[in-house]
């Protein structure tokens, strides 16, 4: 038996990832991070994803990432910019090291579930504005992931080249259901379609020659 | 001005790493993690000492570790074995991935506070039973922080080639108040004496000549 835990945000990336594992054969322990953050839509949608995929699915509780390092996508005081994704005021959505922290709580998980794999979600879209989205970084993680315990954690980003776009070509094959995902910033109902993840969400549908079922404001 | 943060657990070694940096002229601050170690005295002598040298001291409830992988060293159902510390029944005291979590979270602080380096006090005692303080495990960790964002982080273990008598030697020139320390893995009031922590600090004031005025059981 092959056993994975996946980080699933419930965005579009991490939940093609999810239904990719699955694909592949692994036996699947999802999980979550609730920071704080203003789009907690998203882990409603992890939740739903998760749900009608059979899959269990940890949602852990990280409001400690919020008290040490607040950024945009967490304080209610600090609006969340729009504009393009690549843009450089989208780096005030950075939450410093958010990476890091789920990616060892997620190996604290495998291991205690003796899984071999960690798969998460990455994509090159995000590596002009978050330099822990980039491949040295997940070079270097890979390693000490694979040294922190006497049971191996093979850490696998297997989207960290490709862009949304090329994701959600991968989704249709995959038969993702993306109204079971989640991509705006804003905390509010429907999606903003402003913000950039809004924007990178559109543009990837777009290339990818797919409708976004999404209600967009 | 030098900004560090320095992890403190209330131990003999952080605690004398926060005397050292703090003798380096660094401006520090100091965080510890309540994973709800079953030796939760070592937090309050962490904050004694923090208080003591007019330190800046933040203490993380870091709880989701517990039930995300539990150890001997948080159930209240498992034993902490009796022994030497590089016994192969130690392992059981492994918290998965522990120093990687606390390492993430403690990189949030230092980029959030703008900090350049970041102290953690692991030592070579520990290598036998804890694949998490060896230095290749440290050397990848420091590469993954240095590229987490665009603020660079420094990892610095300057006692990671050290043991535990070394490190009660370089206190001593430092002047640390080992009575503000904790060391045994057991919850109760006086140390026990019995589990390997305990021997091993034993072995470190026997071997740098120094009384240990700890009470023990």
């Amino acid at each position: 038996m092959k056993r994975a835990v996946v980080v699933i945000s419930g965005g579009m990336d991490s939940t093609t990832l999810l239904y990719d594992a699955r694909r592949d054969g692994y036996t699947i322990n999802a999980i979550s991070f609730n920071y704080d953050q203003k789009h907690k839509k998203e882990l409603k949608c992890a939740q739903q994803t998760c749900h009608k995929l059979g899959i269990k699915h940890t949602i852990i509780s990280l409001d400690v990432l919020n008290t040490l390092a607040p950024s945009a996508l967490t304080r209610k005081e600090w609006d969340v910019p729009e504009g393009h994704y690549a843009d450089d005021n989208m780096k005030q959505t950075v939450v410093p090291n958010r990476n890091m922290v789920m990616l060892a709580l997620a190996t604290s998980y495998a291991i205690s579930k003796k899984a071999k794999y960690l798969f998460y979600g990455v994509h090159s879209g995000d590596h002009a504005i978050y330099p822990d989205c980039r491949p040295d970084f997940y070079k270097y993680m890979q390693d000490a992931i694979m040294r922190a315990d006497w049971h191996k954690v093979l850490l696998r980003a297997p989207y960290i080249m490709k862009d949304k776009g090329d994701i959600v070509i991968r989704g249709k094959d995959l038969g993702v259901d993306y109204s079971l995902t989640w991509t705006c910033y804003q905390g509010r109902d429907k999606a903003c379609g402003k913000c950039g993840s809004c924007v990178e969400r559109l543009e990837a549908f777009e290339k990818a020659g797919i409708d976004d079922t999404l209600e967009y404001e």
